[in-house]
């Protein structure tokens, strides 16, 4: 069975974001009145599994084994199966 | 008033995506079943503005004007009154 992963990784509260930093630096200069942002990825991973469970439990050890810095990354997983 | 926005911006339908195509490698490599991986950003505004329209509006020329690239992103976009 195929499930549709949507794995969302974000710097932990605290840590500095430079991409953030910069990307609130232009928006001001372009006139927004931008008090802070912070930048994150969304990976969208199509996985072959054979139940939701076990899907759930892949896209948590990928997180921790490629797609997420267990020091520095928040993740948040949601996982859909597909038609 | 503040208003938190969450773009979202992902490569249009077609466009390549090679850090997608990377990271489908090497889930592959480390053993999981992955048909395909696109990668996207998530950029979270905290934007002063007097309505949700005005929000709204400025997030919309945000990203037309610095966020998302017209010819190859699509973007999404959210906005949320702070409490």
């Amino acid at each position: 069975m195929k499930y549709r992963l949507k794995i969302h990784v974000s710097l932990k509260l605290g840590h500095s974001d430079p991409e953030g930093e910069t990307t609130a630096r232009l928006l001001r200069e372009l006139g927004y009145k931008v008090e802070n942002v912070s930048v994150g990825k969304v990976y969208r991973v199509l996985l072959e599994a054979d139940t939701t469970k076990e899907a759930e439990r892949k896209a948590e050890e990928m997180c921790k084994r490629l797609l997420a810095n267990p020091t520095k990354d928040d993740y948040a997983i949601v996982v859909e199966e597909t038609k």
